[in-house]
């Protein structure tokens, strides 16, 4: 009888959960019609539920390994307490896992959303064959996670990964987090938009105007697919996210050498025009990607690439957590 | 019975060999009269004598359980082969491994230099009570190792440490690996004699000047020594290097949030000199730093101090190889 796990990504706005089979396979997955916005009880109900009716229509063919739940905040893994959560208002200090266990009276783990998709990506992703791995997120602003000898890495008090943080033109724009010149204020969408928006205030930058004016919501696709046309200003501001991400990656890779670095979020679909830049940097800036290659053909260099899974990533990964902590308990069965 | 091992460090221009108990107690060490610009063989010769010496000294009160050997280069640790060595000319690509466990009958641990010395100070320096530390070094060059879960971390062509050459200055000066900028460049000895040859001839430095006129090796130290004294330009030049310092492990604090960061080599006894411009860049950019520490009093916070154990790091890291490596073997018995 093979096993499955459920699988939790509560975002800033929606909730998925999925079934997925020890095997990596995606069972069944939901996306419920409760937008977080509703507030902490209500999501929590929704999610117990779901996670009930996954557990009663897969228990009969498979075991149930257990529930993990990605969340985009700072957790505290020995008391299962959600620290801090920026785009979930009202979460934060709140004992989820507690919580969750008392409604669902089984084992539940807790883990940092990019975290959970460097998981994914390293279980049945783009990092399939390596046991160490760094995944950077491009979105909204720019994350991370690690994972080292096939666990997600935590650090001191749960805050590894904030690679959108590092710091890439020490004189360089002011970022929310009180730096300046850190990697989120170039790479991510955010960044990209900001971008575009004072090129065409400079007046400089007719083409990229003439694409914008069609985007009610100005965003960073239609920077994309206006760098994909070829308009000079959306290449460059595409080429300035590259050269800052390979700035910080040639750092990580001279002081980690790791195998692999996966490039996830909604921006990673833009690394036609991003990428080209951030490999230049990092065969300028790194001596240790430089001398992977030299050992060419083997599987000794340092590999970058765009994520596999896309937006399943955190999903599969919060999936992937009971499996990987298993030796922890037996299979569990839900009363449903 | 307790049980000892042998460490040896083998430096650019001299050999240290040292029985250590497996307590951490420093039995007796051996620095050779071999130079190693005597070349490789005679090295090995004396190498090889020293540590039967050693092994038959304390062979009837102690076990013995290995023998490390640190070596300033990039090892092949699979094969055993010393893969690149820049301060050891003729050793490359020789297999130091299988020669020296020809020789002695008994198995050998290599390891590169910078991961012993980082292995040291978690032993019995200052990283004791951590599982997770880097060690950064600051001496001709800058060099690091990490230590994860106890142990060293090698990457994936045992590059891994390569800190001295993260870019702090993205257009800043260029360095000997081809990139511009690298921490190296600000933070190491021979960055402190430039900037002082700089500001001298620039003709700025009167004070500094007197300083460095006494000194006709123009060393880092005497402009140590004058910045003690309150003299204007070196306080700026060991400044400049904290500055740089602080940009890099920013960087690396929001990327893995480790509890622990080891200042060491020669140049960190400057520590009172550049630790305030270096503490004062963690503040500012980085926001894992100052979330450790607004957990005030707990023991969550992020730790940066001097090294412990000076020059003997590497030779304490090198002998606790083969205590922490012991499942792959027994107690060993060296024919002496």
């Amino acid at each position: 009888m093979r096993s499955f796990a459920i699988g939790v990504d509560l975002g800033g706005t929606n909730l998925r959960i999925a079934a997925v089979e020890d095997s990596g396979r995606l069972l069944q997955s939901l996306s419920t019609a409760t937008e977080v916005a509703r507030g902490r009880d209500l999501v929590l109900a929704e999610m117990a539920l779901s996670i009930r009716e996954l557990a009663r229509q897969f228990g009969s063919t498979h075991k149930l390994a257990g529930i993990g739940v990605g969340i985009p905040g700072i957790i505290d893994l020995s008391s299962g307490t959600l620290h801090s959560a920026a785009n979930l208002p009202g979460w934060s200090n709140y004992p989820v896992r507690a919580e969750l266990e008392k409604r669902l009276g089984v084992p539940v783990l807790l883990e940092n959303d990019a975290n959970c998709a460097a998981l994914g990506e390293k279980w049945i992703g783009a990092g399939k064959e390596v046991d160490d791995l760094c995944m950077i997120t491009l979105g909204t602003g720019v994350g991370g996670g690690f994972v080292i000898a096939g666990k997600p890495w935590h650090g001191l008090i749960g805050m590894a990964g904030e690679i959108g943080h590092m710091t890439v033109f020490p004189d360089g724009r002011l970022c929310g987090c009180g730096n300046y010149g850190c990697l989120e204020q170039y790479a991510s969408a955010t960044a990209i938009r900001r971008m575009a928006s004072e090129a065409i205030a400079g007046g400089q930058a007719q083409g990229l105007a003439r694409c914008m004016d069609s985007d009610p919501a100005f965003s960073a696709r239609t920077v994309f697919q206006c760098a994909v046309r070829g308009e000079a200003t959306a290449l460059k501001i595409f080429s300035t996210a590259g050269h800052a991400l390979g700035i910080a990656l040639a750092s990580l890779i001279n002081a980690l050498n790791f195998p692999l670095y996966v490039i996830g979020g909604g921006m990673s679909k833009a690394w036609e025009v991003f990428s080209p830049a951030l490999l230049d940097e990092l065969h300028k800036r790194s001596i240790v990607f430089r001398a992977g290659e030299s050992a060419a053909g083997s599987p000794k260099s340092t590999t970058v690439v765009p994520a596999r899974l896309g937006g399943d990533a955190g999903l599969m990964g919060a999936a992937r957590l009971p499996m990987i902590a298993r030796s922890s308990w037996n299979f569990c069965s839900l009363a449903v």
